[in-house]
């Protein structure tokens, strides 16, 4: 044989890449809240992955443009997207004539960072948004509405969660109030890390800014104003008449009353709740888990402005949400019997033959593939033996043994691997019994 | 209003994308090939879309080179992939101890080719492949399993197609039976074209590389060659002796038996079949829809006999299959009455209310996509008449009229927009009647 010059098979080092196992369960996560937003009805929308470095990078900051992957190709100068926000407005731009509104979308899909990897962080990774985009107008039902997907998301993972709801014109009310208006943004910056720095540093910062201790005291107060919307309105009521205050209030409010048609029932009020990105003008939410070591938020969203304001003069108002799959994931594939329970074993049952039942075997598994029974024999181990060794090493939990007897009568030994009973059974049997056990999963 | 230089949005040009109905319609195939590929227990892969350079274009020719998306960040060189063929070496060349073979992996995913823009080509689209692959060797069975896989994807499409199968040891053992083994390729090329050119090129064109007339119209008759399996080995059996002819002879036939217990019904025989690619050396088949004016291929696949052999020493034969999706979604789009059969509508019922109605509307969506029918109440159109026009320029099916009579009475108008029949339902009544609606498509 020839030697050839082999190469090192390598993956770029932070790009997301999962073993079969774990796919299995990462895809039945994304089908869960692909399934969610359709019944909700959203629409699909799969945007390419490049777009002009032009529009992708017309939103952005600085700090994207060093990170975004970008490269010319002839003439064309290009990007592959960062996010979904900003193929959307691109999208949404683009037909907003064809278009039925409030436009009601979702999209799962890999977007690319090429920031230096650290724990947790990928270079790509997926995205899961779901938006509505309004034409000038966009109702507060809209709001509720994304909230309470939100909900449905995680009900449909089985996780108990909180949905931590606030809007955002309470806290810049209250900035404009004590005339710090143009400071805004410096502000809700340091109240957003809060949580992670200590107070006396969160002061320092705020008396920087030009918060006088008063001040720094009322609105670190009121970051921590948290509760029903009852408690919130008692609390807040007579805590500012500024305009703006008490916009936010009311349309928190409104979202409640939604929320409460809707069914919502994970919803709580917490003002602490700012999220980073600036373009949060309304309503802002997080999702945590409850009785969780996890303290971090696993998705959020919010209401903004305008979401095409770089590409037309018409005002395009939205509010979206998006679930945090990739830390969701790794959440859910470290807790404890998660795996087993929520992954659909990859095969049902393996057929075991002999040397003179091979035949026979291969047809037991094309008649219990008809009926949805993930059925498998392992034709490249010719011996019985070696094909129950497989079935063990690959821990599936029934094998159906095809001996000649077995192959004469119809009737076919079902092994329970975890139990070690067997019973003779005909194929109807078979797949009555492995169609129970797959619903008391 | 602050005047900005607004950025026209537009798409790269020849970037797939669908507007939000045909992403449904696309969607569903995509879902329904995915069951299929479950159900027959191969498992889902999702490598990244980017590659290191060295490790992607080890394999191909020059032309790849130019049309892949290359480029340099930091100081790695790196490309998008062009197929999901290169990946899936690549990962089970890193993974080789830990995965069970044959591996059985499917992946649907977008694929980037830089090439001008053509009717029907698109610089990035979606591939669908499954592929088998072995340790060192793998059984034929695989190849009738890939064979019998694509026919249960075009099974589950409702589309009526014939199999086409060959295997190319046949042709290739003729060409060493005539001593002109070095022009294998050469030869296999010019057949491969035999629909598409005149047939006095084509012999031109094997005469130059080398074939007698004799020779010509010999192999040019075996690629004619099609029909069952009975039939091909009584034209074929005493056509050629040597080895390779008669092995690729008896492969067939090895094929035809597993697929006959594997119970395949669309398979035809025919040599013509030969597919471009010079890696397949075996088994090689295409699909084509019976009756239509489409004669191109919607797919196909083969056998090869190595995968890895730029990243590893060890053999690993495979056999894969893949759907051609964006020329198939294509051609159902344009079906008569496809779309309106296969598209699952995004929208079951529209709820539509009256001013004091609008609250009792919004808790009536939530309880019907409670019991997932896909209910929406258009909150921005604020009176009756324009939710109505509203849910007739959106072609939903029915109406669900909220009147303060409704609500008092919890029976609501249901009014099918289709024939204009309406009646006073309860809420169980009107799930009832959609879901047994939907049953019908």
């Amino acid at each position: 044989m020839e030697k050839k010059n082999l190469i090192t098979p390598k993956k770029l080092q932070g790009f997301w890449e999962l073993m079969p196992k774990e796919q299995i369960l990462f895809s039945s996560i994304l089908n869960k809240l692909e399934e969610v937003f359709k019944q909700n009805c959203f629409v699909p929308l799969d945007t390419p992955v490049l777009e002009y470095s032009e529009a992708l990078l017309a939103k952005s900051g600085g700090d994207t443009d060093k990170e975004v992957y970008r490269f010319t190709k002839g003439s064309t100068d290009m990007c592959m997207r960062y996010d979904l926000t900003v193929p959307l407005a691109r999208f949404v731009s683009m037909h907003k004539e064809e278009l039925a509104f409030p436009f009601k979308r979702y999209q799962i899909g890999k977007v690319y960072r090429g920031e230096r990897p650290q724990k947790g962080r990928f270079r790509e990774f997926y995205q899961c948004d779901a938006d509505i985009i309004g034409n000038e107008t966009l109702s507060m039902v809209a709001d509720a509405e994304c909230v309470n997907l939100f909900e449905k998301c995680f009900n449909a993972l089985n996780l108990d969660v909180e949905i931590r709801v606030s809007n955002r014109k309470i806290l810049s009310g209250y900035i404009q109030e004590i005339e710090k208006e143009d400071k805004t943004n410096d502000i809700l910056i340091v109240l957003d890390k809060l949580s992670k720095i200590p107070f006396e540093e969160a002061v320092n910062m705020l008396a920087e800014i030009g918060l006088t201790e008063q001040q720094c005291n009322n609105i670190i107060n009121l970051t921590k104003t948290t509760g029903s919307i009852t408690e919130i309105n008692q609390n807040l009521t007579n805590f500012c008449q500024n305009e703006l205050f008490q916009l936010g209030l009311s349309e928190l409010q409104e979202t409640d009353k939604y929320l409460q048609l809707m069914g919502s029932k994970a919803v709580i009020y917490d003002l602490s709740i700012i999220r980073g990105h600036n373009y949060y003008t309304g309503t802002v939410f997080e999702a945590f888990l409850k009785n969780s070591e996890v303290t971090s938020a696993l998705g959020g969203g919010g209401r903004f402005e305008n979401l095409c304001s770089y590409f037309s003069d018409k005002k395009m108002p939205g509010v979206g949400m998006s679930v945090g799959v990739t830390r969701l994931f790794d959440l859910l594939s470290k807790q404890e019997g998660y795996f087993d329970t929520a992954l659909a074993n990859d095969i049902d049952c393996a057929i075991i033959t002999f040397d003179d039942t091979f035949d026979a075997g291969l047809k037991l598994v094309a008649d219990l593939r008809k009926e949805d029974i993930k059925a498998e024999s392992f034709y490249e181990n010719k011996s019985f033996k070696s094909k129950m060794k497989e079935a063990n090493r690959r821990q599936i939990k029934y094998v159906v043994i095809v001996g000649e007897e077995e192959v004469a009568t119809q009737q076919y030994t079902l092994k329970d691997m975890t139990t070690s009973e067997q019973e003779k059974l005909s194929i109807e049997k078979i797949v009555e019994k492995i169609k129970s056990d797959r619903m008391c999963k």
